[in-house]
């Protein structure tokens, strides 16, 4: 499938390896990828220049983000939380039609550490990433868990633990839910329901940012018991 | 021990109930206890009027807020989640140096279903109630499941599935955990640090409201994975 990443960062790097590795064709998209190539210094949390991941995985190609979405007939969304919308809606006409995957979660370092949310309660990105691509399928999924066990739920407990979903198309989330079953190996996927119930899940993330200090580790889920 | 219960609901109830079942000797506080007495109209989701349940609970005393704090040894606020912080204050005395399990969540049903949170995000409820009584060792916990579950965690998959809890105060906490593991069989029980921590389980209700919608029970919970 031609698949396009938006967002050139550690889950945008996960999400792309792991596509190309099942056979999809991928592109990166970024605002200027001449800027992004020519980027030498470490990433927010230590991870290498970009450009040293893409050496080792030539197959990704990097275009622009315009290019990227004409090229994806299904989307990843990895930009930063609180520069999804506006980037984004860029490509309003190119995304049309299409199904996006949501990734992103609208964490605000900007008070320092632990990151509060820059959007909660009674409104979401996903929400507001719905509403500036209205002619989108805007699927919120995978921002629950780590970039490693997106990709690769088996890591954990053989894995055993749960992802949540919320759409307001339900074509759109039945073939997300196929997706995430079929090529990263999801056993259970919850559909939460239309796209407001993304409040929840970026609700979840304090939570899980607390876990994180607790833990020490990011490898690590929740699974839904009922 | 000597147990106050402050507040009538159903979480009261579930809680006072089986605490008298388990031996301690178990007061609920209520604002006007004739009052309480009188009404004879149903609670929010149906359930019968307090009197109905205390007749069939008499080993529970119902006394005045402050009677009810001075009377225990260990407290647990079940009173609504914006209401707590105020009708807390006035027992502060009451509450000096004893450990308050707050049980409350900061819903907001002023707006409609589902319910969003009254404070969030940089505050929480747990907070609030901790500055208001600066004096008692307040620690969050309980507050992710449904009364039945949190006295009877074993109803649901054999009681395999977590229990977060937050607080100032490393005594109350170990206290705290042992109590959870001892009377109601929970056992994993996850410190997740000081009462700041608590945003993290009361951001979580979102997530659980809309679990409640899709399952359509509240006999639900989650299990970390780690």
């Amino acid at each position: 499938m031609k698949i396009g990443v938006l967002g050139t960062g550690v889950v945008g790097q996960t999400l792309a390896a792991k596509l190309v590795a099942l056979g999809h064709d991928v592109v990166i998209g970024t605002r200027d990828p001449a800027a992004t190539l020519a980027r030498s210094e470490k990433g927010p949390f230590g991870s290498p220049p970009f450009r040293e991941w893409h050496a080792a995985n030539p197959k990704v190609k990097l275009e622009a983000m315009a290019a990227a979405c004409a090229h994806a007939e299904l989307a990843f969304n990895v930009l930063a939380g609180q520069a999804s919308v506006e980037a984004l809606r860029g490509a309003a006409d190119a995304l049309a039609g299409k199904v996006l995957i949501d990734v992103a979660n609208p964490l605000d370092f900007s008070k320092g550490m632990p990151p509060s949310l820059s959007v909660s309660n009674t409104d979401s990105l996903g929400e507001q990433i719905q509403r500036a691509l209205p002619r989108t399928k805007v699927v919120k999924t995978l921002n629950t868990v780590n970039a490693l066990l997106m990709v690769d739920p088996g890591q954990l407990a053989g894995g055993d633990h749960t992802m949540f979903m919320s759409g307001d198309d339900a074509d759109a989330k039945a073939m997300v839910s196929g997706f995430l079953k079929e090529s990263f190996g999801w056993k259970d996927v919850v559909d939460l329901g239309d796209i407001t119930t993304a409040r929840g899940t970026e609700m979840y993330l304090p939570l899980w940012v607390r876990l994180y200090g607790s833990l020490k580790t990011p490898m690590f889920s929740v699974k839904l018991v009922r």
